[in-house]
């Protein structure tokens, strides 16, 4: 059945159940003109926004399912809520959809955006359809709280912090390209490109331990942690052995003739944090957070990142996805 | 000067000027991973979202300028504020654009953007940029408040209530016909379709006034109708002959032998208000708000909608806009 056979209103009817999990928050979910939700006292309001694209940010039936892509859509806004360090717990969205397209594809779409939802308490309040001709465009747009003052910016870092990332680096980029070259085995790696795992817990928890700075790490670490070093006006030293990669992802590029550390730098897509804080203050996070790695320091600068491997140390540029370039 | 040579950074830098227009609420504005705002107490939240598709909702050049393309996508989502009795306060917006596109011609798509938010004291929180091949894809997510309690939903209409709109409807479906054929004249119509002015003075006297339902008209008084007595379990009658349309309207109806009804009762993108309420508040509304008809009343049924033309009485269905069906 397209979805040009069951028209707007059969399709809104469709989709509407299991959209409120968290309802006491909601005083009007989907149907009205706009969702009405309320606040609570002495928390600030976080709100994110990303799109992601059919045919170039996934290519249906190679580097992800619509049920994937569906989850996906929702993490990578989680994961922008997370590196506030705020707790998600509302959004909307808008797709546009081609009238061709299966009902049935559009449930599994829907089954993977309410999945992730459930998982992290997150309602979905309302949102807007409409036709494409070109493909899928998902829109979502992701609310969270947190406590006021306490969010946890990228402008922070102070000289004598550490820095950390939480898990391995570089699977995802992997991961699309294993997906892309249509390669078996890798399952770690292509899932972490296709339902990625938004940080929500981490990014509390470096709340409660007064974390100085956090991003999440979409665009490759090289680029988020320019973002850190400029924002905060300070130097940040990496140490290149020290970034965590998995065993996984080791493997493949043996196998492949890859540089792990391209993928780690510059891949994207891995959703994982890096954040800046005190040494004292990291050992205590870490005791509740185990998966996170040290791999540089925070220094009086002029906001440069820099590279250490081995003997040689070399200016890190922000070589991360620019979305305008060409190649991408 | 092309987007892909300013880069995603250098977008971001260019845009970021004059979005932050109502500054007390704000805690981060655009550069971080998400925005941080505060809100009032004692009032609820309201969030809406909504996608224009270039090719599809407006075509540069003949139905729209870039500018105008910009303020509309706004106006759309400040019309589903107002539609709730909500006052705009922020937003989102996730933009596609392809890597050909100028960056004079962004300066003017967020020129209309900024104009109409700095209108209607609404700051630009953040946003997502990503690249599309084939158009723009402009998607606004915008968020109000309302005292708690408050908000006007389509399901309260009662008996007794009369039924009424706001200025005249019909102007933006035939805006949009001239626009088409590339006719001269019909300044106002080419406007109300290009530039609509959502209705958010009235929609906050709508709560003042204790309006019973409430609903934007985005897609056809005949669709919005139907909402109503759908939603609230009643009837609304409606005089078809009372349903004000503008002197530009009914010349250029007469002109092109058009039927001016069919534009006001399916035409859709009016965003003008459709209401209903008490007769004696609805007089004490009027005298603040001048702009509004009768336009017919509420009785006891169960959820239809007829059309009074005359000694004739017919169901009215709701053939506004359906996004899914074929032709739109």
């Amino acid at each position: 059945m397209k979805l040009s056979d069951i028209g707007e209103f059969g399709f809104i009817d469709r989709i509407k159940k299991d959209t409120i999990v968290n309802p006491a928050s909601v005083v009007v979910g989907i149907g009205d003109d706009g969702a009405v939700y309320k606040t609570t006292e002495g928390k600030e309001q976080v709100a994110v926004i990303d799109t992601m694209i059919e045919g170039r940010h996934f290519i249906i039936g190679k580097t992800a399912t619509w049920y994937e892509a569906g989850y996906k859509a929702v993490a990578s806004n989680l994961s922008d809520i997370a590196a506030m360090g705020a707790e998600p717990t509302h959004l909307v969205l808008s797709v546009a959809l081609t009238p061709q397209m299966d009902a049935a594809q559009t449930d599994e779409l829907y089954r993977g955006m309410k999945d992730i939802c459930r998982h992290y308490g997150v309602n979905i309040l309302g949102g807007d359809t409409v036709v494409s001709s070109e493909g899928a465009v998902l829109t979502v747009a992701a609310f969270g709280e947190i406590e006021a003052g306490k969010a946890v910016l990228r402008s922070g870092a102070v000289p004598g912090d550490i820095v950390a990332v939480s898990n391995t680096l570089g699977n995802s980029g992997a991961g699309l390209d294993v997906l892309l070259a249509g390669d078996a085995g890798y399952a770690a790696m292509k899932k972490a490109h296709a339902m990625p795992v938004p940080q929500v817990e981490l990014g509390r928890l470096a709340v409660k331990y007064g974390c100085h700075s956090l991003n999440d790490i979409s665009d490759g670490l090289a680029s988020e942690s320019n973002e850190i070093a400029a924002a905060s006006h300070v130097d940040l030293i990496l140490d290149k052995l020290q970034i965590p990669l998995s065993d996984e992802l080791r493997r493949w590029c043996e196998v492949s003739g890859k540089d792990p550390y391209a993928y780690a730098l510059a891949g994207g897509e891995d959703y994982e944090l890096v954040l800046t804080m005190a040494p004292d203050d990291f050992y205590l996070l870490k005791e509740e957070f185990s998966s996170l790695t040290v791999i540089g320091k925070v220094q009086a600068g002029s906001g440069n990142v820099y590279l250490k491997d081995g003997h040689h140390t070399q200016v890190l540029a922000p070589s991360g996805w620019n979305h305008f370039s060409g190649g991408e």
